[in-house]
């Protein structure tokens, strides 16, 4: 037992300039599971679902080797909903609607048999809730990841500084760094960030790729060059789910190690965005990611003559 | 004699969020210049100037290995002058004031003396200017390359469209390859520029690095991450310095070694935002460049355990 994902498992409803969905299955913590169940089994997932959750849903994620066992089904609710619109550069969207539903009074916990996982992936959900995951670890996990949004920053900040002072690797956009630092320059707010707690900071920036920053070290990942981004939602999750699942995979907490988990999450959100929802994450399978990996060593490599 | 360079010798007038320069010089052939020459020697100057040009200034650049016998000097008239101010993120800017002066009726003259030339760099000028000297080179340049900018797509699109079906390399950035192409994506937008002339394209994107393409391949080159953005004017033109002058050095116009050119240009461009105008650029030497170089490498360098 080696991982643990906690966070939402959802509906979304997603208009692009493309297209538009239906109501489909999104959710942090699906996309997660789905990433980084690809590197490693099982995925111990936390989460809570309303009786309109698909079991088939929940069967083809159990069937990828995500355990289900701390994941609450609440017959008589509905599971968490949220519409949102793109824009055109796919980097911003707004938020059309959101139903909390299942989530309003979602207390996770954690069941015995997750209690020995060495890595904890904390999914965007409310700074307190993602804390109490971490209180109820009766041993401390070799990794703790946290992804967060801006929108915790301007409801719940003194909570969400609380956790971060618990975390070891903070995930977050290129706006969220600026706004969670008052810094412009992403060097600068990486420095303020870490002083809050986490000792890794990974910054993405969409189509211009990721950062990796700790102390004095940075990394840059590019994102692939894609002809047509057609839903990014989940993006960000799907990178979470490669990152920690190549760190549980390999089992090494290195930054030499990180560089390249923010290469296998760079190279796992590339496929997310391919279609709408989780689709393109069911279709792939191991040498789909292993080839998509080479892409990524091809993109960036270079020899350079330096005399 | 290998490389060509041609383009404004001028002044310039810069309001950034940090501060605000006097009236200093500027201009894309100084800057390409000061560049290239880190790497090649000579560098054949064509360009003009008024009798305003300061003297140590082409004294400077005499030092550093650039020939100025292509470069006009127009004692009664003015040099041309740019006044612009940045926006915070620095990749936007306002243009407050252009004089044109000599630039006005600029006919670039190829001496005799540059003929043998095998690198020809076209910095941002009138796209009939830029082939005015392509049609004046007697023996076709094994590697011309072409930086514009939408002014020239506004203002002389049927002139660009022309110059471009002789050049082998086009440098733009992210927003210029939209207007160009009529394309959001920058994969579809390289493929419509590719189809106009040039096989290969640099699309440079400021803190988000660059991206060369050609035919099917593609790669991505890091902006170095700053703590600070001084100034950005001239970094494309520095960009293009490095770039042509690694080519120049090493002779090799492979889709490899552009990659390292690329990275050499990325390098010399992280320079040059530093400071005010080309300050840094006169400050640098050798071991500079090839330090920075290396942090490049470090920045993006990975190993991967795919098994």
């Amino acid at each position: 037992m080696s991982l643990i994902v906690v966070g939402s498992m959802a509906f979304d409803q997603i208009e692009t300039p493309f297209g538009k969905s239906d109501r489909i299955v999104g959710g942090a913590a699906t996309y997660i599971a789905w990433s980084a169940s690809q590197l490693v089994q099982p995925v111990n997932q936390i989460s809570v679902v309303g009786g309109d959750f698909p079991q088939e849903e929940l069967d083809a994620l159990a069937a990828r080797g995500v355990n289900l066992e701390g994941v609450q089904v609440k017959k008589d609710q509905r599971s968490f909903f949220w519409a949102g619109r793109y824009h055109m550069d796919m980097n911003s969207r707004d938020t059309l609607e959101t139903q909390l539903n299942v989530l309003a009074d979602f207390e996770p916990v954690v069941p015995d048999s997750y209690q020995d996982s060495e890595f904890l992936m904390l999914g965007n959900l409310a700074p307190a809730v993602q804390h109490s995951v971490i209180r109820q670890m009766r041993r401390k996990p070799k990794l703790t990841v946290l992804d967060t949004m801006n929108f915790w920053m301007e409801s719940a900040m003194p909570d969400l500084e609380r956790v971060l002072q618990d975390v070891d690797v903070l995930l977050i956009n290129d706006s969220e760094a600026r706004q969670l630092s008052a810094q412009y320059s992403l060097v600068r707010a990486a420095r303020e960030i870490m002083k809050m707690g986490p000792k890794y900071l990974v910054i993405k920036k969409g189509e211009h790729g990721a950062l990796l920053f700790h102390e004095d070290l940075v990394f840059v990942a590019p994102a692939l060059p894609l002809e047509e981004v057609f839903d990014p939602t989940g993006a960000g999750d799907t990178f979470a789910g490669g990152f920690i699942g190549y760190l549980a995979r390999t089992r090494d907490i290195s930054f030499e190690n990180m560089k390249s988990a923010v290469i296998v999450g760079s190279a796992m959100a590339s496929f997310s965005v391919e279609k709408f929802g989780t689709t393109r994450m069911k279709e792939i399978d191991k040498s789909d990611v292993e080839s998509r990996i080479r892409q990524f060593i091809d993109l960036v490599n270079f020899e350079i003559q330096l005399t």
